[in-house]
């Protein structure tokens, strides 16, 4: 494979997870950032109208949880039989349901924005990250990982998508020890180590959320 | 593995893609049918807050499409190599944003209704039943179907992505020959060709989207 190219923007929104699966295999992965003010002249010129892409090969692929779980099968960090590439499914996929909720905080008009963040502290964050601290619990290899005895997409999935909560509110997310330890054994990996500590800037989005780019 | 069961209500939604893999495997897939007026009830008590559900061997898994792909994948309907598997995942999330928007125009205020109606209709449809033919225009096997030679998850997610489209205007539809060719294909199956008679119920879900249930 020769070095694959992200195009995305300047957030992690849903290119981040790519990243990070990249960063954990200590592979090369080449980004082109896209600004959010030439996006719209931009966007009828592109292949799929939605960012991010990953370029493999001269070809483009689009839908950033697909995206990272190529890069993760390609690099060893997907499940080893199809009942853990499930449990990992299901956590990107939950992943994704939390960030939908967390955009929708931050787009649309005022009376729109409220609605989704009540929903977010209300419902989908005491939800998902009770789901996803039982799943680590469950885990019979007992490693602190989700998934086995190594670390996988589920676990950089977990990580991300409780990425902007623990940037938020991290005395809530105290409150699921599973994964605020999980969260400690990812940050701690080769790789992942030094790309987290380039990813240091913490920008208000919301009166209520945090990101980082 | 014991015979899955599916836990959803009685509506495509979330739920079909899964029903449509185990009709083409020609396998028994046992269904729990929830009733919408009992749900708010049942909710609470159930493992994740929402469904489908899928049982398997005595443990509940959830997020519908993380499911259809554990069962294709576990009736050899998955791609063959990993560019094939990211192609197919890449449809399946496809299907997901269009049934997000779908899901839009019948909840909600009328506003948001209206709202999401109008995204469907001048830029989701579009936009992505474009993106679905020149996928198979573009398979080098030039076979009809999306990926390779032979029926995978692929060609039943754009089976199932475009049907509320299908149903609701087919004359749009018809501008893109490859997809509707791939229907007729796909609904000729052994296996698909008996459920879908099963499935004839056209319900107006809105002034614009007909489904089949």
């Amino acid at each position: 494979m020769s070095v694959p190219k992200l195009t995305y923007f300047a957030i992690r929104g849903r290119g981040e997870l790519a990243r990070l699966v990249m960063a954990a295999a200590r592979k090369q992965l080449d980004e082109v950032t896209v600004d959010f003010a030439c996006w719209e002249e931009m966007q009828p010129g592109t292949t799929f109208g939605v960012l991010p892409t990953l370029e493999v090969n001269g070809k483009e692929y689009f839908q950033g949880n697909a995206i990272a779980t190529y890069l993760a099968r390609e690099n060893g960090l997907y499940g080893s039989n199809n009942l853990d590439c499930l449990m990992i499914d299901q956590i990107v996929q939950l992943k994704e349901d939390i960030l939908t909720v967390e955009i929708n905080t931050v787009v649309g008009s005022d009376q729109d924005k409220m609605s989704a963040l009540k929903k977010l502290v209300s419902d989908v964050y005491p939800r998902t990250m009770k789901i996803f601290n039982r799943f680590i619990h469950e885990n019979p290899a007992n490693s602190g990982f989700v998934v086995g005895d190594k670390m996988t997409l589920g676990d950089l999935a977990i990580f991300e998508g409780t990425q902007s909560c623990f940037n938020s509110d991290s005395v809530f997310l105290s409150g699921f020890p599973n994964i605020m330890a999980l969260r400690e054994k990812v940050a701690a990996q080769d790789g992942l180590k030094e790309y987290l500590a380039r990813r240091k800037t913490l920008v208000p989005i919301h009166s209520f959320l945090y990101t980082d780019i």
